[in-house]
């Protein structure tokens, strides 16, 4: 729709050249998390360690897509929603990098957590949960793609299963500690990669308000309103 | 030094005006930091509550400093080294927006953490964590405003002790989980908060990080050398 305005051909073409590299980004983000999920539930080290390999190549592509942001602002002095376009490249771009050092962290519990006792059910639901996250991650940039408000809205949404799913994990780890003091340490690693991807979702919400905030020029009423939630609801005995 | 170069004075008193707004969320964010690890280790549900109502202003300044900087490039189309000095004003807000939330999230958890057992030195060591962070991030700002790339990398070297800090608490906890089934509710909460506490010097350590790139050109060797790292060290009876 912003296009419809003006803009010279040259800030376009420049602009989804950065924005290609984005996708591109948010396609090597998702199967980080993919592949982090899946060696995590199937013990699986040489991928986890392979995921951890590939985070660099998330990073340098932040680094790459910030500069070629400062030049095209530099080169074209963009100003109004052409300038707001490239800086929310700058943000979507940092939300991506932070979700690449939560799967690498995944990854590199995968390891810690394959010397330990395994934790029923733990794999599937963390592996589900990410499927989820994934899903708002690329519907996020989708909607950042096609400047639509309306599935940016709907990731924010999603978000909520996402920390329902969190807070009922937190629960059932909880009650694996209780019953055996072996399931102690395994859980908390587990309960760490289960937040760290509750984080993830977090950083889909965002994008997906960057999103909300470029095609209508207004923050959703309350930004992250979910982020960093508590569960409060322990099990009998968690007292 | 970016001084010697040229620019209009327009840009350079925009960008102080700015900056202004930088130091002083800067001071709020520090305040929120301070009040919510004090607030958790004398148990004042009434300073916590203070702080998470707070966080909201904080959230307000990052919103209100990206615009203002967004304005300044559209107005003053920046190059080179000024782009970057914008820019760099952009990340460094979201930074201290994420550290805010932390502190809220501390905050929330204190709550929590009133209605349950006390763990002992937990407050103290979580309370001498965050002034280690606190000073690390006044010092990385004190950095953008001086471009002092020696003071800079001073922070990142710091970012050690914290996580040598949070190392040495997570094995605290585990030991207390095993001890007693009553502790490990609480313990989970101390130890979210730890790992938040933590997660702050990793965003004073990315400030400081955007310093010296700004100043010398170039990122760190290794950037975020330490985020996310995994204490495997468990006490005896761990597995």
């Amino acid at each position: 729709m912003n296009r419809d305005k003006h803009i010279s051909s040259a800030f376009d073409r420049d602009l989804e050249t950065i924005q290609a590299m984005v996708v591109k980004m948010g396609g090597m983000v998702e199967a980080a998390i993919t592949d982090a999920s899946s060696a995590l539930d199937t013990r699986d080290e040489d991928l986890a360690d392979d995921v951890r390999r590939r985070d660099k190549a998330i990073d340098l592509m932040e680094v790459q897509i910030n500069e070629d942001a400062a030049r095209l602002i530099a080169l074209r002095a963009p100003t109004a929603t052409d300038l707001r376009m490239v800086l929310a490249v700058i943000k979507i771009s940092a939300s991506l990098e932070r979700v690449g050092d939560y799967a690498k962290n995944m990854a590199k519990r995968t390891e810690v957590l394959a010397q330990m006792p395994q934790i029923e059910g733990a794999g599937i639901a963390l592996r589900r949960m990410s499927q989820a996250v994934n899903k708002m991650l690329q519907d996020a940039l989708d909607s950042y793609i096609r400047r639509d408000a309306e599935l940016a809205h709907d990731v924010r949404q999603r978000d909520l299963e996402v920390d329902q799913m969190y807070n009922a994990l937190f629960r059932e780890f909880l009650t694996h500690m209780m019953e055996d003091p072996r399931n102690i340490t395994p859980c908390m690693h587990l309960h760490f990669i289960a937040k760290n991807v509750e984080r993830m979702g977090d950083h889909a919400t965002s994008i997906a308000e960057q999103v909300i905030y470029l095609v209508t020029g207004e923050l959703p009423d309350e930004a992250r309103p979910k982020s960093n939630s508590v569960p409060v609801t322990a099990p009998a005995g968690g007292m």
